[in-house]
């Protein structure tokens, strides 16, 4: 069994390594890892090493075939499909992500609870109600679901989303979500984030003075 | 020395706590905030009395002058001053996030590269060209800086930020930025979180299958 914090920091690899190799270069080392991602090279061959062997001869990994063979052992291989609720600023940002490209990816429906953004919107992926939420989910075979609507929307996209077959859910709302045990949940609290660091800075501030 | 987990749930605590108080809610007990955060009531009220004792009846506590308690010793009763770097969508979304409001984070001046993009936008905060960020941030006394730029500018971005004396960073871009050791940086890797979210899913469905 692969730990969970194992797979999260290798699933940051594949990310990483795909925009290592579209710059066409061809090795890579565990230091030069290291140096992107900053987990330690220790850990990063620790975590490789659960997989089995990619093969590395001395002079470091081959990049591309260390990305096909973490894909393939993280079931990354077939393409992710995602969909959006709420196509306001936030989401149509998420739509046009150029960080997606190239990552397996693929945000292939958006919802939104207003017709009229809908019509005006000019999105480059097929946009829906959000009442069709459970039908075009099943229907188009969702995996991922994220949400970028209101606080007040949040919790009943989730349950819609969760009806038409979503297991994992990245909420962007700054709304707690209560799911069943069988859907995976990661929140982006942007605010909590803010708070959070200013905190730390404003401690290692007094922490430095003394 | 209030440990650094602690400090990013207090931290959480006071965004969820704001909501709350906003609510006109006055009592708030530890499984009400365990519910609303998702730590343990455990968990919370050993992060709490790391402060000290905020007063608690057993009918639970006295919800905003637990959440002043808690601003309190993590300075955070005098606001974030924050600035924006990259004004496009996400940006943009930024800005105007209703989640900030009443959580004591301004963001008080936004950047971008393009004169053009400044002088279309419809800010409701003042913008500045980016050569301008060191400058302004020293100015203006930021202490915190966003980063929503594109992968190729964002370390430059921090460059000037760091110069300015921003010394905490909230990162969108999916650069990985070299930053002295005095400074802090939170990323918010999206295509990371929704590969680590696929993997999860993928992983947990063949253990249920099994």
């Amino acid at each position: 069994m692969l730990p969970q914090p194992s797979a999260t920091r290798l699933a940051r690899l594949t990310v990483i390594l795909t925009q290592y190799c579209s710059d066409s270069r061809r090795k890579v080392s565990s230091k030069t890892l290291s140096k992107l991602s900053g987990y330690s090279a220790t850990t990063i061959r620790k975590d490789i090493s659960h997989l089995g062997n990619p093969g590395n001869n001395g002079a470091g990994y081959d990049a591309s075939q260390l990305l096909t063979f973490i894909r393939k052992h993280l079931n990354l291989t077939e393409p992710v499909k995602a969909g959006i609720a709420g196509i306001g600023r936030l989401g149509s940002s998420l739509i046009n992500y150029p960080g997606f490209s190239g990552q397996g990816i693929e945000i292939i429906a958006g919802f939104d609870s207003s017709i009229n953004k809908i019509e005006q919107s000019k999105s480059t992926i097929p946009l829906f109600p959000s009442h069709e939420i459970e039908n075009e989910t099943s229907r188009q075979k969702l995996e991922l679901g994220i949400i970028a609507v209101p606080k007040e929307e949040a919790q009943k996209t989730a349950d819609r989303m969760i009806a038409g077959g979503i297991r994992g859910i990245l909420n962007f709302s700054p709304a707690t979500l209560e799911v069943p045990e069988k859907v995976t949940v990661r929140n982006l609290y942007v605010a909590e984030e803010l708070i959070a660091l200013a905190t730390q800075i404003r401690c290692n501030k007094i922490r430095q003075n003394k």
